[in-house]
């Protein structure tokens, strides 16, 4: 009898659920569940308006989403419930939520429900920034040895500063709270019938090194009313992917629709579920995502702090290796920028009678250029940096404009920019990484910004088709919970998705590629390092 | 009986007539004449190809602009021949010729009409830049006393580089040459029947300072073949406004259908000819002529070097002061690149649908911003920078882009980044401006830049309206060299065009400009003076 795992990626706005087929990973079929109540940054379900920078969610969304795209798939597929050995879910990080010690979430207990902080808060809720600020002074003062981990800096969207959040902004929410639970930990112990705590999600998000959380001295030191959080809302009992989190409890299976028993995997962080999806199971191989904004995931086997990467986990993604994460914090959304603001008439003009888009027509144009043609370089910083500066205040530069300077030959410079941004985070991981692999809808739109980066970073690309590599890969998950196969690197072998496409370096465009990074260089260390504190002034 | 002067403004493109009532200034008659060979930079009459950065003219074309105009103007306006007291012309300069001991252009001649260097070589010939380096070069290992009034750089525009370049190239020429002269001044002689030179040319442009050219001994270092080139091919009689230039010989007055003995003032150069036009005569009074590019000529009473403005005169300009000239290299041009490279297809269909400019929305959009508002500053070199760092390779710079930065900031910032580069122009000047006029296109066309030249100078700008000032200051000149007025001041006062519009600073709005000017400085000496050579590589 054949055997099949459901994957479930969490995204921001809804929920997409895969069958996939355990022999070959092939997807049989496929169901997406938005979120009833979406992001919520203007107002609760009851009315209430929100500050700024708030961006919560409701957990009975999620639940939606297991109900109904389990059922659909298994019917779009026609399979039987008993064949699914597995489900794997990943979710976006971190993004938390207060329970009671029934483990109901308390924005779903009446008296909360017009609390802000009773709600889930998204991972790109930004309110805590503040708290934040003063976690990072503090952790800097102390030097406190778990600080350099995380590169040096702890983001307003983990889990330390939306707690201290509520703590100072709604006590009554934080004295009522049993457990702060990422949602991806909620949702499983709620299909399992028992309490979990993933390794990735604390690993990243909640400053979980080595075994322990920040010191209950560093805690009271912040501020008291934290004294004894951890062992307390902040749970110590974690779990790894050394073998599921459970099973279908009696609930879960009425949720689902799947037996009572089915395997139900440790929840993985869902930019990290695509490294199986895309085969990426070994040290010095490294996945980048690349979207709106771009996401570095890379093994290794030695723990090395890194000044300016968003932090390491052993065991996090791919049993016994250490992941690191960075990020550069604006990519597709420069490119889209540059599109909608940027591009004149007659352009748009071209690209309508050719029937092409702007981005396919400035491409065209850009891909002309020898290697320094366009005599611009710029930097890459529309959306601050976040790689390896972590300064959100950094902004845009584009450099050597004339008068002869056409709109494709910033687009080009643009596409550079980004390239040497991603160069500047694996010459500052400084270890070897002989693999690149590379996901996400661009990668695959766009040939000449793959070519650019084989050529600026002297390295093959390996770009990956899959759009759906959160969900394949934790049904990979699932797969390896469930026991059907007998490690991850098997599991991935068997169901990820090959290479489709590789770009190989150019020598002469590398070697002309080289003096222009050094170019970059000068202006990240000038304007990112202290030389010119302009970009915080203006 | 009333009496009238005519004023000819040799242009680039074509001559520009004006008939002028000496009362009042009142233009009663205009009429343009284009030249029949325009710029040639592509072939010669002959057909013979150009090298790149040549733009040679025709000497016939200027003869043509005298006998098809002036009768025309008198025609239209009905005035007698005899009631024309004096003709005034202003010329582009350096725009010099070669011509024979009878007067005759080199060009004009069968055996050299197949020769570019027989002919006129306009202003913006930049075929001498290899010739303008070794100048520079000498000049600065000598320390020649000459080059600090120059403002440190001879341009590939001036004179010398251009005679030096015909030595080299074409000996032959160099050999027949007897005199190199200014078309302004060829023209003028043509009309006098004598040969005369005028002050303000060699005095800008052939470095002719304090009674003397560079000396003999610096010339034939510089290249043999110039050994004894002053006294011969480059005139030690020199001309200033003390006195006319002569009268109308019977040539003259055949060709221009005016009386023989019509007194012709010595000619001016073009930019400068505008001065007594706006009514600027005294000093601490700065004229800025604002087009494609900028323009700041500036009275002082004395003589001081400074480094980056491109020369000064005594007596060049008005008689008694000296007149320093420093320049931007990009202005209106940096506007329109902007318009017609990068403002999208929705802001060109909305200024379609209200039947408006590009210019005029990006206007009204940036003017209700708030000083700062943009979060951008921009450095002005699009073209180089002349005045104060003479450096045509640097380039331009956009600073503080983020994903919410609007086409209409950018714009803003172009616009802010032009006054800041005027205000370093005045810095580096250092001397007492009470008065700002400025003439030009863009200062009529624009108030919101305006606005911004005074809130950044914190200065009262004065716009003038005229946009024939040329022409009106050469008919001016006219007046003054005919003795209708006793001197240039009281010709200026009742004849020149009163300022229009006046535009006062606004204390807030300059104390915000002060802190974003001090980053246009730091960024400006980074970029300019060292600190980051990237412009020069890239």
């Amino acid at each position: 009898m054949k055997q099949y795992t459901i994957g479930i990626d969490f995204g921001t706005l809804s929920g997409r659920c895969v069958l996939v087929d355990c022999e070959n990973g092939k997807e049989l079929a496929e169901a997406v569940c938005n979120y009833a109540h979406g992001v919520m940054d203007e107002s609760l379900p009851t009315g209430r308006k929100l500050p700024p920078l708030f961006a919560l969610q409701h957990p009975a969304d999620y639940l939606e989403v297991v109900r109904t795209t389990i059922p659909a798939v298994l019917e779009k597929a026609k399979i039987a419930p008993e064949q699914v050995k597995g489900i794997g879910i990943d979710f976006t990080a971190c993004t938390v939520l207060p329970v009671d010690k029934t483990g109901t979430p308390l924005c779903m207990r009446p008296e909360f429900e017009d609390d802000p902080h009773a709600y889930v808060k998204l991972w790109k809720h930004h309110a805590a920034q503040p708290e934040a600020d003063e976690l990072n002074e503090l952790a800097e003062k102390r030097q406190e040895p778990w600080l350099k981990v995380y590169g040096g800096r702890v983001s307003s969207e983990w889990a330390l500063p939306k707690l201290l959040e509520t703590l100072r902004k709604a006590p009554q929410v934080y004295g009522e709270t049993a457990r702060f639970m990422e949602a991806a930990d909620w949702l499983v112990s709620k299909l399992i019938g028992k309490e979990i705590h993933s390794l990735p999600f604390v690993g990243y998000k909640a400053l979980y090194h080595s075994g322990a959380y920040p010191s209950n001295d560093f805690m009271t030191a912040l501020d008291k009313g934290l004294d004894g959080v951890v062992g307390t809302k902040l749970s110590e009992k974690i779990a790894d992917f050394s073998g599921p989190a459970g099973t279908l409890s009696q609930e879960g299976a009425e949720l689902t629709g799947l037996p009572v028993g089915t395997v139900v995997a440790v929840p993985q962080i869902d930019a990290h579920a695509a490294m199986p999806a895309l085969q990426i199971t070994g040290d010095g191989e490294l996945m980048l995502i690349m979207g709106t904004s771009s996401c570095h995931i890379v093994n290794t086997k030695t723990e090395n702090a890194v000044l300016g990467v968003c932090g390491y986990v052993k065991d996090g993604v791919i049993p016994g290796l250490v992941t690191y994460e960075a990020g550069q914090a604006a990519v597709g959304d420069i490119f889209d920028w540059f599109v909608k603001n940027s591009v004149p008439a007659s352009y748009a003009e071209e690209a309508k009678v050719r029937n092409i888009s702007l981005h396919t027509l400035l491409t065209e144009k850009a891909e002309g250029l020898a290697v320094g043609e366009t005599g611009l370089v710029a930097l890459d910083w529309f959306n601050g940096n976040r790689s390896v500066l972590d300064d959100s205040q950094l902004s845009g530069v584009i450099l050597g404009l004339t008068l002869g300077t056409k709109p494709e030959h910033i687009y080009r410079a643009l596409l550079e920019a980004t390239a040497y941004g991603t160069k500047m985070i694996l010459d500052t991981l400084a270890f070897p990484v002989h693999t690149i692999k590379v996901a996400g809808g661009i990668a695959n739109k766009n040939a000449l910004l793959m070519q650019i980066y084989a050529d600026v970073l002297n390295r093959e690309i390996q770009v990956c088709q899959s759009t759906q590599a959160g969900a394949l890969g934790s049904a990979i998950y699932g797969a390896v919970a469930a026991g059907v196969y007998p490690d991850l690197q098997a599991a991935a072998k068997a169901m990820g998705t090959p290479v489709a496409k590789c770009y190989r370096p150019d020598p002469e465009n590398h070697k002309a590629y080289e003096k222009l990074y050094a170019e970059y260089v000068t202006l990240h260390d000038y304007f990112g390092r202290g030389g010119n504190d302009v970009m915080h002034r203006l």
